[in-house]
């Protein structure tokens, strides 16, 4: 068996992202598990936004959805995350409408500390943020 | 005037904070403005939490707060922030208490890119989070 | 012509590479330029090293080709990057023989501030190290 | 005794820190050791130049200070660094003379990984670059 092939199915990733009160909040859902990357999708809510000009979501929305993305994505694609130690996010453009999708892939399996990469998408597939997180086993 | 004196009053700074309704969520007020540090206080809710065994706080909203704080303290202290381009956070303890503490402070205020610094401790002083914003005036 | 084909022909490339004095002392030379990425390779030299026992290259060595392929890569493909903003590193294997592989991407690219990934492999495409850059127009 | 109190003195860390070819190469010495701070200098020399317009020192020079003043910060005051896990640099000002100094300090001494910022200055004082390395024990 590939060591990056999932090890987890669909139904218990999602129960296992879903015992975190601030994911329930934040109304996130796993779109996709492949050998390479997850998917998850977070609906828009209007307490997300930062700018009431433009309604983009805060930064920190986009932050979280990075962070956790990663580590879902280490702990489904044969590695072990078990919080982050940190977190490095670069913003590309606001984003003004839901649903958002995060796209983890796996930089770097390691026992100690393993590295993710995550890009956020608008519903048209055009990138908003895009960053890595690095995460203890 | 020294250039990093505060630019703007306390009213005006917790005004133009709370037109987000991101930060109206996460029950932001400031705590202190001086000519160095802004220190932004955040009352805890139980839809922040990560880990409902230890009734952490999601890193996202450490993000988040590193992220605001950041630019806030910037535009408070002389410089000019309009959005972030990008930020890094250091995670050092789990936050299980609140309220939380968010002092910021100039790194470097420049006329494209301005950089601060943020960490977030809890009622006691103890450090949980720490990092940098780069954010274009 | 799509705006991620090569500007540059990779001899006009390698002449502005090696305008730099540091470049020529890591004795970098362009392998690859398509229109999805940016090969550079550099040799090993005995002063770069960091750990003796091991013969590990230092990871400063590593962080400049990661700073310096994304910055050559932005202006490859359609860019425009004068100077490095920020950067950041994530180490994962030691480097302990040469030749060296940078491989670069774009992430995204803006009239201000581009960002760009460059992956560093061993001689058999071992990940060595990774990161991104932001650079200013 | 305080547990940020130096563990070693100037000539052990001196000896420790010139074990590497590449700092010698840079010829790092220590100019200063508190409980708060290490303070390394660095001379100029002209194989680390980027760009030769302007004189100006390499970034990945200034991430390599950053990144080896960081791990030497942790050994000297109290912690354990033995590899540097990531490292994240902004730059603030072109390094266009020498000597350069790296003043070092600790953000979060951890048992699997500690955290060091450190701050570049040129001989006047002014901040080039500054950046933060996380480090595993």
């Amino acid at each position: 068996m590939n060591s990056r092939a999932p090890q987890v199915d669909i139904e218990q990733l999602r129960a296992l992202l879903l015992i975190a009160p601030f994911h329930r909040w934040l109304g996130l859902d796993i779109a996709a598990l492949t050998s390479d990357e997850l998917i998850l999708e977070m609906p828009w809510r209007d307490e997300i936004v930062s700018n009431p000009m433009i309604g983009s979501a805060h930064g920190g929305i986009l932050s979280a959805l990075i962070d956790l993305t990663g580590l879902y994505t280490i702990n489904a694609l044969g590695g072990s995350a078990r919080a982050t130690a940190d977190l490095q996010v670069d913003f590309h453009r606001p984003a003004t409408s839901g649903p958002l999708r995060a796209i983890g892939r796996v930089v770097k399996l390691g026992k100690q500390l393993s590295v993710a990469e995550t890009r956020i998408e608008d519903a048209d597939g055009k990138l908003l943020a895009s960053g890595r997180g690095a995460y203890v086993a």
